[in-house]
């Protein structure tokens, strides 16, 4: 054990250290070189399961192999890497994240947590740390859902969340998932191989890029993640009366869009009220449709979808009966108005383990980040690994909090201390 | 003269007479029949220098013909109906509106105005009433602008404003104006053969369906129209900033659809603060694109439209000037928000002429309707005319003010009403 309290305090006594600062570089410059696998040239487009999902993983393996670490492809072609334990019962230590794009990604969402934990494992072979438990890195094959439909197939796999009705799922093609994994070389009536057994791992952490403005508006790198949000989706339609735009008088209307309108604003202050509370709602219109919509016609209808999300279902739930009551009320004093609300997802907050958070809390201060948490408002691979094992996550600073977009950025500083961070998470497990 | 005179006499003493019930019955029945005569089968749909304009011109000719009115059509393809004086000196009345629909639309607009001129020819001519002005009745063939995108051309021939770069317009199919004037029978180069000296004419009454509920509102069958709103519009568009739906807190959001929906209640508000103003505005928002359009994304740009219109182009003009300051303080309360305006349409108010007007409002009074005017939102045939030659316009009331769809509908009762009013408003000629 001495070797690794060794290092431990190499990395807090130096964090900025060449050894850090030269990891940073290395995770970067795999960013760089897994943003060229793509399906569609000039820009960042990596899928499920595809030729490109295939060379990314070997890669890895290429990457790891140079630094002596152990690496396989699970049923459901994830790709794992692995520091081994010289303990034959060792627990293993989860780091993860994807290694999949939606189209016309940045370099950095999901990737960035892979190739980190791969440079971490890298560092600790060149170093020969010995641990008690092993040390893995996962590089998720999907996450986002962009080529058969249905986000976080990767961990669900891990999880033993898998549906086997997924087979069926068609890409654009029409191509099955089960005969995409047939071309991957994989076998869509195995998948359950790729099942990890929860009292196997000790914890799971995610280093993700935040995705939003916060630490860069509190000038941070880093910040641990308390839980991630539960969202809830609808479609809303709201009808009133289309008319001429110049025969029919203000009073006798019955416009839909100013209708709707009223309600976007009432969206906007209900989530506002409650920006200072220990549970943030964040609610947001983002599709709407006006009709006819002619320029000279007074909307008759308005078809508009709601997501709103918070740390509390409890919190969330309360501003969308607000929200209805609302909309409700804004309808009935159009004349003749009428409502339709469908509920097109609904997904539950998730909260990372305390013990694994309170763990992550330490490490930001020891490098000098908040002692504060933020809440993921998007999901995560950590939400489906939740109730089967520990999982913490760690938020990255990127510039104007911008993700899913070729101007994803990210700096070298902020990166050394996500190095540190996992770093010194891995090594905490060896004090216990 | 006396012949004139009984008539006249017969029309006040007995407005319910069979007569009248008889001539309004075939005015709906010609509507009926000229709805047939539709391109798109089992819709109203009759466009400008089509087969079934040509075939409604006939029509129109062939009943005219029963009673034997005199007919031409014009070089611009505007059909001319007549019951002419005995003088040789004299000058003509003109009853007119358009022959021609928007797609997919009701059987009444424009027709109606057109038919209803042609029964009072007809019966004229059965009772061989006699004038010292030619009776005209005009069927424009263009008003609607469906086929070429340019509105009002058959009035504009008329008038003399008739522009000779109309020639290179083309429809959905490519082809140009010039080319369908040349199958229609008719020579692009000289329409303006179909210029009407407006020293010639007494005046132009357009009797129309008033496209708009105020006068079932009012209950009323019939009203005089004071003056022809001027209207402008305007494409706008609204920048803030795209973002994650869930990551981004309130606060720091830069919302597009948030500062437009503002904006729309805006519109609504200072529109509604002149409806009791001597010239009420109407406003509307009748196109709305949001972008990117994503449940789970921030709206980043709005593109939108507003049309606005009154009888008083001062009272119009200040609506937007003060929309336009409520817009770029919107707009300023949101991070880097950028503002577009682009005017696309500017039209004046035109007046109807004031002792045509007074001429209609006492026949208004004999027929027990409002002795008030209406503003028309609308544009109309006779806007074009005003400025050559005293124009005045009945509205008759349709049902639940629906135009433009194949749920416009009028009754019987009404109809009566208007052929009485026409009826009187040519006489009225005769007792100067």
């Amino acid at each position: 054990m001495n070797e690794t309290l060794t290092s431990l305090d190499s990395i807090t006594a130096d964090a900025n250290s060449s050894m850090t600062n030269e990891l940073a570089a290395r995770a970067l410059d795999y960013c760089e070189q897994l943003a060229l696998l793509t399906q569609t040239p000039g820009q960042v487009d990596r899928r499920y399961l595809t030729k490109e999902h295939q060379q990314a993983n070997q890669t890895l393996v290429e990457w790891a192999s140079e630094y002596q670490l152990s690496s396989w492809q699970d049923a459901a072609g994830n790709q794992w890497l692995r520091l081994p334990s010289a303990n034959t019962n060792a627990k293993r230590l989860i780091i993860g994240s994807h290694t999949d794009s939606v189209p016309n990604a940045g370099k950095y969402d999901g990737v960035l947590g892979v190739v980190l934990g791969l440079v971490i494992l890298q560092q600790l072979s060149k170093q020969q740390s010995q641990f008690d438990y092993h040390i893995d890195v996962v590089g998720f094959g999907d996450e986002e859902g962009t080529r058969f439909g249905c986000t976080l197939l990767g961990s669900s796999a891990i999880a033993g969340k898998w549906n086997p009705a997924w087979r069926e799922l068609t890409d654009a093609d029409g191509v099955s998932l089960a005969q995409a994994m047939h071309e991957f070389g994989l076998d869509a009536s195995k998948v359950s191989r790729a099942h990890v057994d929860s009292n196997e791992v000790l914890g799971y952490v995610e280093l993700h890029i935040e995705q939003g403005p916060v630490l860069e508006e509190k000038d941070l790198s880093l910040a641990a993640v308390s839980s991630i949000a539960g969202a809830r989706r609808f479609d809303i339609e709201i009808h009133g009366h289309a008319g001429h735009a110049g025969t029919v008088p203000m009073a006798l209307r019955s416009d839909a869009l100013v209708c709707a309108s009223r309600w976007v604003e009432s969206v906007y202050q209900r989530a506002m009220q409650t920006a200072h509370s220990d549970h943030p709602v964040v609610a947001t219109v983002g599709k709407m449709q006006v009709m006819p919509g002619g320029v000279n016609v007074i909307p008759g209808s308005v078809v508009l979808s709601l997501d709103i999300r918070s740390s509390s279902d409890a919190a969330r739930d309360a501003v969308i009966e607000s929200l209805q009551q609302d909309l409700e009320q804004l309808c009935s004093e159009m004349p003749n108005g009428r409502l339709k609300w469908l509920q097109t997802h609904n997904a539950s907050a998730v909260a990372c383990d305390p013990l694994m958070m309170k763990r992550v809390l330490t490490i930001m201060e020891q490098l000098g980040e908040s002692s504060t948490c933020l809440v993921s408002g998007a999901g995560h691979d950590a939400m489906i690994l939740a109730d089967r094992m520990p999982v913490s996550m760690i938020f990255m600073r990127c510039e104007g909090g911008v993700s899913h977009h070729p101007a994803e950025s990210v700096t070298q500083h902020d990166t050394m201390k996500a190095v540190q961070s996992l770093l010194l998470l891995v090594e905490s497990y060896a004090h216990q």
